[in-house]
């Protein structure tokens, strides 16, 4: 995909129609309102002209020699695949498939999809849709409004993409109605050639967009929007919106994209492992972008609060403090000069209320004041425009310190925006970001700083532990295949395999062997029972804990062999390990992305409290900790009421060697390592199971 | 406070200036400009007119003979009680103090507000203010624009009252820019005199409004507003807003109006107890209120969703399942009827999707359906406006239906209003709650599912137990007074009298009593030491537990006696109780409004988790219940992993009988049970506390 798409030279329309309700009109109309900079040709085998646009009966006769940039085609789908050929033969180099009645109706709709994509393939055409609204560059210099929508963008910085043409729609209608220009706008429907990641690569190359907006209710090929959106995220800020968050809202999903109703988890971790900045709110999201757009990076988190009326700074500090920013006091130097230079009554500090008297001087000091100070790090900015100042000469010292770029600075602007047109519009043209909800503000001014602590987190390289034998993991896996569920055997010499610390265990034929088996361990042991029959092992009388001594283990293993009369019974006899805390770890697959690792502290933990974190493969020592930490029981790793806390180095080294495991063991479907027990100073794996 | 402050007949404003920019010109042009229908009268000693108005040299010359309704102030704070005797003379009913330099300052202030309200009070005039904007009624045979700040209301029926004027002026320009009217507006600053308790009884009195919205810091007389919210919100929706929820929203709270920075979740909990719908965000407050003006109270949870574009119902549905609303599939007979009058690429169910190219008539039936539905209790539409359609006849469907009031219509109206205008017109006449994005329009429609939620919670009456001795309990309390913290016999003692259950205990002088009492007790017992020296016992080795015979305990109760060394030592001996459930109960005086009630699992679910509930008295069995329930750790009281559960109606009544007992005895500031344990059919307080 290249410029000839978001920077067309030509636009050819097959399906323009000379009615004006139909999209085959209103795409040319849109390109002519926007003032499209290329040239623009009505393909129909009817009319002459189009909207005053000379028309042509069939692609072949349009007289662009170097071939033609876009061709939008807005005719039925059983036309489309032969249409593409024509395309195919004049040159055309992307086509915009607007009609509908692919995939997203059924078999018929897909394979009329499959066939117009192998022809176009053939070709070396680049398809963009079907079933889509299209694209638009607001770009001076190009003016590309090759979409049937209805929200002219003013031009800008920031750009949007999303499969879904209603979200984008949304989320470009917000940024109009803010007054905020848009740079590029993509939606790309069924998407069954362009990808998302194409189109975010290009907006991470194109150098105007300064913000990426992205709307998605799932990802196709995950692994290579991770790669995409990191490298992207590296360069400008990403900011992302995933839907389908919840078990209804993935049902929603799922009947208008036709996937899975399942609620993935994986969208946001692969965010996060981007550094993509992720929301839950569209709004929020919106109104966030808007702040990106115009505003450095703050390097901190502790903001200073300028107002001229009290409760609104109010509204934003419960933001800041349920946001994790800080309102520091300002240095003694600080406050003199405010109080030399603003009005005796202000309340002069961290918020400093200018009162609603409050002069443009008094906003420009208290501006240079927060500037200055070395424990700000933003500045936000509560403005009520009384009819009793001159609020123009407010905006413009507001505007012109916004303009410096030292500091972020946002701002609550109350007004009327019909009365106080001149004071909205240089905020608006000196780039200053405005909301008129307090907590709209403090929020999007929030975002700024989430977003420099997630590209300041370094989480270092992944750990590669070499003393580890892969090959002879690979060998038991290799000998399972067929099967779904490893022994207990397998799981415990492939845990070997990869020196994650089992509790020591034997394996033993029968009675006899057991209570061999647990001397040489040493008591206390426990007994399990052993067979491919018996999944529910303790549902099933096959497990005997805290056995002291030999006669106990060779009774309790002769009560299992009599009660659950299996052919191939084994005994797995282990080190039985009071005390400690109970942790699970897991592993699951996700398809083309690695897998996902678990970590919670276990019993009620995980079963009531729903206590636990994910990341995704390969987990760094940094994230490891990091799982560790974010689980709302992290206090009892640390230990709490005087008990010592646990042997965290050994988790996290348990949770890197796993993540190594499974990694170089795709086939390896689930893990659970459950319980593990940590102590003060070691942790052991006492339960396991691996799914392939 | 009478109709005389918001329906007046005649306004004077005493401070009237011939300078545009001065607060009392602006309150005259705001009076004409907003068509004030009663008389107005500029009081100047040098002024002949101002704005084209007769002025009066002094509020005597004033030619009113049944007494000025309303004199805004808008002069010096050291001039106002001359002037406030003035008005009495003249017979003034009521004083908007516009002016500042009051409490809001200092000592210097405050003397001056007391003067002059000392001399209102002679008069029987009511004052409103000081330091505040004033107020606004949009009543048509009314239009009394008391207020000098510049946002217009059209008539509607939401009233908005916030002593923050900034705050309140956030709201009212918030409805301003959604197209929806005002009732009243009442921001009264310093409030000296009239108070919100006595606003929002008047809203809740004054018919068109429908709809009362509030914002507050914190609540200076709790009682009252606790015993008018309750009467108000019985009567009509009151959606309200406490900021400075968090410590530093209190400190910049406190920092505008002199309050205390304490975090305080009384308020949160007294709205509960009126039945005020409680926001934490002011934009979706404002929203909300939108759909509350207009629309009916949905009888349940259950949502069907119409949409003509898939994306914005899925991120609907997120915030549906956020908000524990459920999208039921439709009747067999629902679906039939849809299948036959749409389009047949349409997705009929619930969500239905009838594409963007849906017309009126297929919104038309699809809204009927739903509201015929018996599993639906409200509707949620996405529309967006294709050119290619008849987007107003889809408006007009919506209005029609929105009319009949049935269930609640909210809309998420994605257009450009600029261009749309006529369609959003038709919505916004006919009374249809727009929002442009997806989540604001489920968010609205969640408060209303919300309200009735609160609205059909029927708490039930409070139990009186009568079977304890409340003047046992008094005597008590009578002889302890002047200390801070009882003694463990009198702590024990009032638990008596109250009948709650506490674990058997009994008081002993010496070691050897204490073997005694053991041994009447039964073993093992717990021994304590008891002074009122010793406050940390068990840090300072007064605490000795599972003791199993009558030597542990005297040698316990001897090792203590030497170690501590108290003149007035006494040992407490209870039975020791092991196994059981933690339990923590604690009851805290709140000023004027009796005492929070606490209840939480003990040792790390509080300490580490912070899982706590609290209540205000007098709490219900209803209210016991749902706090029992509220704890995240929940099931952990209904039995896990094969355990148990514990007698919780034990701890119901454990609740409710503190809850009488605090609120006979108020002397007590501070009083916990902790722990109580709590078993299978038993529940006994082992260690309790009480400071008066």
């Amino acid at each position: 995909m290249s410029d000839s798409l978001f920077r067309p030279k030509s636009v050819a329309v097959i399906g323009a129609s000379s009615k004006e309700l139909h999209i085959g009109n209103r795409v040319i109309k849109n390109l002519l309102d926007f003032g499209f900079k290329g040239s623009i040709y009505p393909v129909n085998p009817k009319a002459d002209e189009i909207r005053g646009i000379k028309a042509y009966k069939s692609i072949m006769e349009v007289p662009e020699k170097d071939g033609i940039d876009v061709v939008h085609m807005v005719i039925p789908a059983k036309f489309v695949p032969a249409a593409v050929d024509d395309c195919g033969k004049k040159g055309v180099k992307n086509i915009i498939i607007n009609s509908g009645g692919f995939k997203e109706i059924g078999p018929k709709g897909e394979a009329i999809e499959k066939d117009f994509l192998e022809r176009a393939k053939k070709y070396g055409i680049r398809i963009f849709g079907p079933n889509c609204q299209g694209i638009i560059n607001s770009d001076p210099d190009i003016r590309a409004y090759c979409n049937f929508t209805f929200t002219k963008p003013d031009p800008g910085h920031i750009s949007i993409t999303a499969l879904s043409g209603g979200v984008a729609e949304v989320i470009h209608q917000a940024f109009s109605q803010m007054g905020v220009g848009t740079r590029i706008y993509a939606s790309n429907g069924n998407a069954c050639d362009i990808t998302i990641p194409e189109i975010v690569r290009y907006l991470g190359d194109d150098e105007e967009t300064r913000t990426i907006v992205l709307y998605v209710e799932g990802l196709r090929d995950a692994a290579t929007f991770l790669e995409v959106a990191k490298e992207v995220a590296a360069k400008k800020p990403v900011l992302a919106m995933k839907a389908g968050r919840t078990e209804v809202g993935a049902k929603a999903a799922s009947s208008h994209t036709g996937g899975l109703a399942e609620v993935d988890i994986a969208t946001e971790l692969i965010f996060k492992k981007a550094g993509i900045l992720s929301f839950r709110d569209e709004a929020e999201l919106c109104q966030a972008a808007v702040a990106f757009a115009s505003q450095p990076i703050p390097k901190g988190n502790r903001v200073g609060i300028i107002t001229n009326t009290g409760g609104p700074a109010v509204i934003a500090t419960d933001v800041f403090g349920d946001k994790g920013l800080e309102i520091p006091s300002l240095s003694d130097r600080g406050i003199e000069t405010l109080k030399e230079k603003v009005f005796p009554e202000a309340a002069v500090g961290n918020p400093t209320d200018l009162l609603a008297t409050g002069l443009a001087e008094h906003y420009r000091t208290a501006m240079d004041v927060m500037m200055d100070e070395e424990t700000i790090d933003s500045v936000f900015i509560n403005f009520v425009t009384p009819f009793f100042v001159d609020t123009d000469a407010i905006a413009r010292e507001i505007a012109e310190v916004s303009k410096q770029k030292r500091k972020p600075i946002v701002c609550n602007l109350m007004t009327d925006p019909q009365q106080w047109t001149e004071t909205v519009r240089i905020l608006k043209e000196g780039g200053v970001p405005c909301f008129g909800f307090p907590g709209e503000a403090a929020r999007s001014l929030a975002a700024l700083v989430r977003y420099n602590d997630i590209r300041s987190r370094d989480i270092g390289e992944v750990t590669i532990y070499d003393d580890v034998d892969k090959a002879r993991a690979e060998a038991i896996l290799e000998k399972a295949r067929g099967r779904e569920i490893l022994s207990a055997t397998e799981v415990y010499e492939i845990l070997a395999a990869y020196k994650i610390t089992v509790a020591d265990w034997r394996m033993a034929d029968n009675a006899q062997e057991a209570e061999k088996a647990a001397v040489e361990i040493g008591f206390p042991v426990v007994v399990k029972a052993d067979a491919e029959s018996i999944v529910h092992k303790s549902d099933m009388g096959g497990v005997a804990v805290n056995l002291a001594d030999g006669d106990a283990v060779r009774s309790a293993a002769e009560e299992m062999e009599k009660r659950l009369n299996a052919d191939d019974l084994k005994f797995f006899i282990q080190k039985y390990m009071p005390g400690g805390k109970e942790v699970i770890i897991g592993a699951k697959a996700e398809e083309g992305l690695g897998h996902l690792i678990m970590f919670g502290l276990g019993g009620i933990y995980v079963e009531v409290l729903k206590d636990v974190v994910f990341n995704l493969t390969p987990v760094t020592k940094y994230e490891a900790e990091e799982m560790l930490s974010s689980i709302k029981a992290a206090p009892l790793l640390k230990g709490v009421r005087g008990e010592k806390g646990v042997y965290e180095a050994g988790l996290v080294e348990t949770l890197q060697r796993l993540s190594q495991l499974v990694t170089d063991l795709p086939a390896i479907q689930e893990m659970d390592l459950n319980p593990v027990i940590a102590y003060e100073d070691n942790v052991f794996v006492v339960d396991a199971r691996i799914a392939i």
